[in-house]
């Protein structure tokens, strides 16, 4: 039984959690996992689908925060540009963008025939980390048919953490990193919403982790402090609140507020990004009209879904931490779990 | 009798202008000039007011897009951030920065009481360029009160262009520079909109300038190619189209295009500078609500506003060479006029 | 015979080009394109080798403009942050940027067996452009074999312009477009520098285009104007001035100044992006001292550079459609050449 | 006697400060502060100086985050473009930057003859926050005099903290703030080099304060947690270290971190504002060369500084904090004093 950040104590911020503490608390948000585990390879792929329906006919507005920009995703430069995600959110490992980018534009060619042809091309938003401490990176080992089980594998409900999916071989802070989420409940207008976030941490010196509490847990043996931090975070952060794309990028910057909390400093090697969308104010691919209406929050009210989002981001993380268990890879590689050491008596 | 550019068939680009062909096109948008003509002094202000009302209570949307940072303006930064505009917008020469931000926060306080005690400050936006080619720069001779003329110097309908206002010190390609306006005309869901352009031209090298029709006018005597290109632009865009504040920075980054092919390169000295504001869907300081609904363009439909802000920037600034009178200025300085060059026999 | 747009007496701006006119006038940079025409296919890859060593451990520095970003390049967010370019940079069409992601990552391990074990990851650089109206784009014909083909031809001296590599199926304003190239001397310190622009044209409306002896080119039967500006263009500029990497950003962004010369607005669909770099003060990956000396320019010099970077880049543009033939693609679909329309009597 | 946090065990990282822990460890630089207080005014101009001679003629290299732009600050977009600062450093109040442009201008053209007769403008650098809650902001009471009595009293040595300044009437966390520094030395190439921070705190929810032992003071009858967090904080890093403009942007991004790390996420109307330059590798304004040598840091090396930063800035804002003492000011409002809270029993 894996205890998460809040049963622990473990207490990021004022604002309430969402009934899973997870970003599947924003109403149709989907997570799917597939992981590759074998001898020397523990990688994999995660998806996030923004809303059940298709993703290029029905965009969802977006923004990012480029935290660190040490990193080799696709498609950040015309979800800046444009403020909007056609494609589900792939992560994978550093060297696996191609083969994700593949993957979405393969999907994207077969549910819309009209792509390429009679309209423009598609924008597929692929997010990684480098997982080549504990698994064979240079392998290349996934495949397109491993990015479409992720993405198949995608629901709502709970979101398994730690390693698994693209987390699988991740590392943070000198612990076993991976995929951790959480979540937190606002109120607008006397409504309620909720701003989701879910992180793959692959982020931060061993050395340099401080929990909410004050304590900074060591990994027994872990590297010198002072050693790069390479690595990577990336954040996916999703809202039900109506928002403009420029307010999301405002909010996506709030999460690097989340990892600094936690020690880092979003280190030079360290590809930091955190990746913004509403399933509210849907953007339609075929929309005749010139003008549209949307709705947006009051520019007053942003505090709100900006503490959400530091806290949902601290504590993602640490629910990353605490549900990874500690792992041997490639080379004898090893990290030990942030769990144990907690449990440890001291 | 001043000629403008269409008048002497220098056409930029294929829409059609407004029934003034000037930013006050857009309906309750005001300019207002104050001039300072005394011996070596030749600078003013110009003051543009998006709407009839309290820029403070009532902000307009806003982007901007810096063309070229080598400026000294106020404002900008929040602007960016916030996405709107809260006074007016005040040109002037670069060492009238200070005076004219205090200029505008005087006004600011004076009409809201509020302002610094219940609610928060206010963000002045002053742009300027350099005029101390042709004015005595170092006496900053510009005061509050000479702002506070131009802004209630500001009105609707025709704008007077070329040496008045900010522009009465400027140059441009070697020839004297100034105000300028220009404006075209949109069809959007079966409904006119109007995009409006106010330039503050003062760049350019001599030799560079390139028109419409492809003739490169010289200045008689100027300055040898290759002189640093020193000055700086202003661009002030307004529009009535419903927009996104980062459709606006979008919109803004397309008057660089009309500055380019006027043959500018956008000099290192030179500081370029395009900010755009919609007077649709206004921003209430005091609004309560959590969430707001507002209207914004189809991004598919963009072209149309980016358009007319190349070819409206493009034409303002040929108005603006077009109307200045050929000016001697400090220390025997003189710029020739580039309607007395065209007129030349050839 | 060729013409290039020079020897047709369309001459772009006042510096002097180098001897091949082309961005190999750099020296020690390559270009190699491997095209692929079978039936519908109307594609490739062109590849630009910043110098002939191994770029992962001698990295170029570099600076980028993102003048429009509806584009799918790969690399680029981190090319800003880092200010370097550790891989040949690869142009193919917009569906094939996943698989030249690998092709450069499958290379850059071959070459070093570091990556993703004792050092980190590596960075491709894959830009694209969408040939889609010509070619059947969503064949995803392209395989890594052809990028290694494009990689592998590079070499120094004349570039190949027009409909090869990846400008094989490529259109720009209503015309045939593709690759087209040139190059500016200029002068520092009493020692000759070169700057050379490498474009892919596939942008602009019909009817939009603007030459610089102010003609006004019409394609036959081209579109109706008002077409949205779908496309893209890549613009990669080599230098061999000593530059810090501010300094190159600042020198890409005057691509674009190039590019509204010839009647461009950079539209919404249209990625429009500039990558430049210089082959002078390279970055040794390991480099173990902690400070590095350099030489960069002094800033109130940067007016050469911005000027040859817009003149090359609107010659590179002419150059690529006077270079392009006549094609018909896909569907029947067809371009005309600039070439016939200009030769033509009027 | 005022307690620093070093000395109250409030250990921010792991890095050693330099012998006073104040910005002015880095050798040459001043910081000056006058203090005007007055019934209801408390507020002031604190002066930073980079190093002793004149900054027009002998420009230090600079970078800058706009962590959030809710901000009045000048002359930050001409720092942003060419990565320099050519004036001292003006800290103020809000409505004040129009003020203390002026005076920045008037000590620039006093000592440089050639300002807007043969060379350009100069770009005055003045950065501020909101005292408003303490100080009757409205009266505007602050003079060029005033400024120059900052400028004039700037000397190396220790730096004096709390409730003077720029800071006198500023608040954080509930808490009265103000001017705080730190410093922290680190190694290159075997040299001793310095990173150093002045803060001015104005930020913070009551609440929301962190200290890094985990504690988390709240001020005594202060406003309701919730309340938008107004105000904004400004960072001035100095160092030694020899920098290209875009790492020292890179480092000015890293005292977000520090602020995250005291429980703030960049509240919206918070003008969140890091400028850093380095005393190395100054910039001659008349300097005759084309080409310039410099001396930067080998990016793989840039964690150290980054890390400095994050520390520095933590410390420098609890420095603020404790030197503060509890303060009345305007309308009988009032802030209590974190040392105050500390040193009650519990």
């Amino acid at each position: 039984m894996i205890a998460r950040a809040r049963s622990l104590g473990l207490i990021c911020g004022a604002l309430p959690p969402g009934p899973l503490n997870a970003i599947t608390d924003v109403e149709g948000v989907k997570v799917g996992h597939h992981t590759l585990r074998d001898g020397d390879l523990l990688t994999g792929f995660t998806a996030i689908l923004p809303h059940p329906g298709d993703l290029f006919r029905d965009k969802v507005r977006a923004g990012l925060d480029i935290i660190n920009g040490f990193g080799k995703s696709a498609g950040l430069v015309q979800v800046a540009e444009l403020g909007q995600i056609e494609t589900p959110i792939l992560l994978g490992n550093t060297l696996s963008v191609g083969t994700g980018f593949n993957a979405l534009v393969t999907r994207a060619l077969a549910a819309n025939g009209d792509i390429g042809r009679d309209t423009g091309t598609v924008n597929p938003v692929v997010l990684e980390c480098n997982d080549g401490w504990l698994s064979d990176i240079r392998a290349r080992a996934l495949t397109e048919a491993d990015a479409f089980q992720a993405l198949d594998a995608a629901r709502t409900g709970p979101v398994e953490e730690g390693a698994v999916g693209a987390g699988t071989g991740m590392s943070a802070f000198g612990f076993k990193g991976g995929i951790g989420t959480a979540s937190r409940l606002v109120s607008l207008d006397g409504r309620g919403y909720t701003v989701g976030v879910l992180a793959l941490a692959n982020f931060g010196n061993a050395g340099d982790l401080v929990l909410p509490d004050g304590r900074r847990p060591l990994p027994p043996a872990g590297p010198a402090p002072g050693e790069p931090e390479r690595g990577s975070v990336i954040l996916v952060l999703a809202t039900d609140i109506p928002l403009e794309s420029r307010q999301l990028a405002r909010i996506a910057r709030r999460c690097g507020a989340g990892l600094a909390r936690l020690g880092a400093f979003w280190g030079n090697g360290s590809g930091d990004i955190a990746v913004a969308f509403t399933t509210a104010g849907r953007i339609g691919h075929h929309d005749r009209a010139d003008l549209v209406a949307l709705v947006a929050l009051n520019e007053n009210r942003i505090d709100l879904p900006f503490r959400a989002a530091a806290e949902a981001t601290q504590e993602a993380v640490i629910n990353a931490l605490l549900a990874a268990p500690a792992t041997s890879g490639r080379d004898g590689h090893w990290r030990p779990s942030l769990a144990d050491v907690l449990r440890a008596p001291s």
